[in-house]
C-alpha cells in the first residue's frame, strides 16, 4: 500500500453497474515524508475520504473487488482507510 | 485508474477473436493537470472516444476482461469512460 | 499493450514443456512516435515476427497463458500481432 | 522479492477485518549494497520485525493472502522474512 | 521476462514451507546489451544457476506458482533458464 492525499474529484461517464453511486478521487501518491512524488491514481473511495485528507491506496485488481464484495467488476485502487497518523522511527 | 488523452488508433493483424470489431486506440497518459506524461498504451475502446477526447484508463487484465463480459482472453487495457470533467480541491 | 520492434532472439535452457518450439523474441519498446525506449522485454512469438518488425506486446500473465490455450504455465509477455501501421490525430 | 529496512509504523483507520490486529509496517526498499532507495511500501507484519531491521517483502496479491492462509482480503504486500544476511559474489 | 545475471544469495528466516531447501538467488536486471540497470529481484532458483551465470527472469505470481508444481504459495520471481547465448539483429 502507499500513502496518498486526496486532491479532488473525477466525473466520468461510465456504465458499468459496479461505479453507481461510487465516488472518484483524485489522490497524489506521497513519499515517506509527506510530501508530493508527482503520481497519482483515480481511486474508488470506501471510507468517505474527503480533500485534503491522506488515506491508504491499495491498488490490486482482485482485493479491490473484495473490498467490494463483488467477486468481478472493473476495478483496481480503491482507498482503503483514512491514515490517523504515521511516524518514522 | 489514470486519465490518458486519444491520440490515434493502431491497426494490427491479431488472431485471437477476441479482438474482432474492436477499435485499438492510442492514448497518452496524462498528468492531473491535463498534461502530456510522455507514456502511453494501446488499449481497447469500450466507449466510443474519439481523438482528443479525455478518457479513465483501467489497466488490469482481470478487469478488462469482465468489462468486456468473457472470461478468457488476451486482454490488459481498456478505456472504461469519458471524462466529462475534473476538479482539483 | 506497447509497441515494440523485434531486436533479436534468445537461446535458453528451460525445462518446462511451454516453452518446446517456441522462439524467445527479444523485443525493444518504442514510444508513440517509433523511436526506441531502451526498455526490453522478452516475450513468446505468437505470430511469426521477424526481426525489424513491429509488433504488439502483450504483458499479463493470465493473458498470455489464453493465448497459448493453455490453463496454466510460467508465461507473461506474448507478441500477439504485427502491427500494419498506426497513426497519430 | 525485495529488500527493505523497516522505518516506522502506519496506524490508520481501516474498516476490513483481515487488518485486526495486524500491524503495519513502513519499509524503505533498499538496493543491493544495502543503499536507500528513496522508494517504499507500507507492508503487512507477518514476522514480529522492528525499526532498523531488514526485511524481505514480497508484492504480490495472490502470495500475500496466501500466507495470511486467506483466500480473499484486501492486501498486497507482506513482510515474510527478516533477513540474517546476504552476499555478494 | 528479463535478463539478469546472479551476483549473490540472501539467507531469511521464512517460514512459509515453500521456501524450505529453495535457494534464494540476487540477481541483477541486465539491458539488451548485457550490462547492468540498477535494479535487481530476489528469485527462486528453479535451474542451480550459480553466481556469473546469465539467467532468465520470470516475474509473475502464477506463473511462478505453476513453475513449482503448487497451487498457493508466497513466490513471485523465479530463474527459469539460463541463458546459453542471445543476439541482436
Amino acid at each position: 500500500m502507499k500513502i496518498a492525499r486526496v486532491s479532488g474529484t473525477v466525473v466520468s461517464t461510465i456504465n458499468h453497474p459496479l461505479f453507481d453511486h461510487q465516488r472518484l478521487l483524485m489522490c497524489d501518491y506521497l513519499d515517506e515524508k509527506g510530501g508530493a512524488t508527482g503520481d497519482y491514481t483515480i481511486a474508488v473511495d470506501l471510507v468517505g475520504a474527503g480533500a485534503g485528507e491522506d488515506v491508504l491506496i491499495l491498488d490490486e485488481g482482485n482485493s479491490a473487488r473484495q473490498t467490494l464484495d463483488v467477486d468481478t467488476g472493473p476495478i483496481r485502487a480503491v482507498v482503503v482507510g483514512i491514515i490517523d497518523y504515521w511516524e518514522q522511527d
